[in-house]
């Protein structure tokens, strides 16, 4: 038997190439190897954006789209809707129980946020999110979880809470291990350090050739290179770090050329637009297809769900019994 | 149509006489005049005894037992689980992503709680108690709720958490009122403030005729009256107390008889059991006839849940409507 895997994204808007190359990538590499279970995280979504939880109907479609797109199959790969498994729910409650604030407190997402939004106003299912996650993974049984670096904290205080659960009452979960994809952080193009559907400083998946073109023009480049003859460095220019995530050749050639002045700036950027187009070109003809029938996709999310719930019940009736909470 | 009236307990033990003046008597008087519903608080008893819950089987049908016993009608009444009703964990969820971690940190409760035990033991499912006693009101759409004083902030904080998702979403819920009992408190046979599970002081409303009396002779009088000839001082006195909450005739004739020393305390107790007995006498009956039959009692607690879960479901579909999280 095949192990599970356990991933998904906040339902907070469309995807673009930092998913890509941060985990979706690795989600369509492994998917065969893998019984994937992918999650379109709409309960975790509200945790930012509970004042408009109009968008998610429209985002849950446009993410599908993303996954299918780019190569996500949904005959090896479960995608489900977070919020109609309320199996999630329920195991977030029981976890909750044996949590202490303060552990929660220290996990460095929760107290990254709180330091910037203040303690005032941390909402208390944003400040749960450790435990929703764990939640996530263990109704799914789910023993590998591709995540970024900077979730780690999250990966250590999951496999904390299952530690516990299976301490307290019964070993019903295996700890699960973290899967670091290679590339966690795409920088955006106006040279943030990450590409942020918040910050506008993305390329989406579902880009056209023109706006893919577009958008690497505008890309802030090494700002020390004033003209085509000073030289380029390029561990300081996002162009070279698409070129990392995205060229099919050596990029030892464009290093060279930047740092010898030889290769211009705009030339370095048609090549890199050239190789995102490579990638998206695939993409756009299957979202076209998907896009065609509509209904396909609501059904492609309704059988990934309806799978999801039937094995939340066996988790849930297995926890509830490792509990003695199955009383009749 | 009658309103709704939604109360419980949480399920750590049998039932005592504080529950029943503080509580259970109302419950029963009122059950003809609101459409009533009784839980079984099995999840929130995990917020304090989640290292322990193997007794909840037992305790929830003992509680059960104590609930008919005292006279509560299945047939007027909605006795139900609150673990078998899964949409209680799902608004628990959507309701914390709009409260602040700060407001439930300043619930009465909450901070007695932090204060007793400290801060560093504080768990998350406790601090998120008046997010999920919302829950349980909201599932079933209560307006009216009996609480003891004590808990009166609690009911604030709930009808704070309402107008919150109302305003936010759509008016899906009325605000509740609460119903403060007559007798919030009845102090322990030891003289504690309080009759409590924890605390050993309390007199079960299972106990036998001659329980009710040993305890009664153990328990703690006006300690300034030394000598039958001493005058005594009734308004220190636990057993006083007790003639207040269970006397049929009036309770100035003890009053005066303990101040003036012409009733001695060994009488006085005499007379309070003589109370006490002939309110659980019917209720032993009761007893005796639903103990005869266990699978009765599984029968009545399956069909107020199955109620309950009806219920909770066009509440969870209305509560997902209002948030556009209907997506198919």
């Amino acid at each position: 038997m095949k192990e599970r895997m356990m991933t998904g994204d906040r339902v907070t808007g469309k995807l673009h190439l930092g998913h890509y190359v941060g985990s979706l990538k690795n989600r369509v590499a492994l998917q065969h190897q893998y019984d994937t279970f992918v999650m379109l995280a709409d309960v975790q979504a509200l945790t930012t954006h509970f004042k408009e939880p109009k968008q998610l109907s429209q985002y849950l479609r446009l993410v599908t789209l993303d996954y299918l797109s780019a190569g996500i199959d949904p005959n090896e790969t479960t995608i489900f809707v977070q919020s109609m498994i309320p199996e999630i729910a329920e195991l977030t409650i029981y976890y909750s129980m044996f949590v202490t604030v303060n552990s929660l407190r220290h996990n460095p997402t929760v107290k990254a946020e709180a330091l910037e939004k203040g303690y005032e106003d941390l909402y208390y299912g944003f400040l749960g999110y450790p435990i929703s996650q764990t939640a996530d993974i263990t109704f799914c049984k789910a023993t590998v979880v591709p995540v970024g670096k900077d979730q780690l904290p999250h990966m250590e205080q999951t496999r904390k809470i299952i530690r516990r659960f299976n301490q307290l009452y019964k070993p019903v979960f295996a700890e699960p291990r973290a899967l670091v994809g290679e590339f966690p952080r795409l920088p955006g193009i106006n040279g943030d350090s990450k590409m942020s559907k918040s910050k506008g400083n993305s390329i989406h998946l579902d880009s056209t050739y023109e706006e893919v073109l577009n958008k690497i023009k505008k890309a802030k480049t090494d700002p020390a290179r004033v003209k085509k003859s000073d030289p380029g460095h390029s561990e300081r220019c996002v162009i070279f770090t698409y070129h990392q995530a995205f060229a099919n050749e050596s990029t030892e050639e464009i290093y060279e050329g930047c740092k010898t002045a030889s290769l211009g700036c705009a030339e370095c950027k048609d090549k890199v637009s050239k190789s995102i187009n490579q990638l998206l070109e695939p993409m756009r003809e299957r979202r076209d297809m998907f896009q065609k029938n509509p209904s396909q996709l609501d059904e492609i999310l309704m059988e990934g769900t309806a799978r999801a719930q039937h094995i939340a019940k066996e988790t849930l009736h297995e926890v509830k019994e490792a509990m003695n909470m199955n009383y009749f």
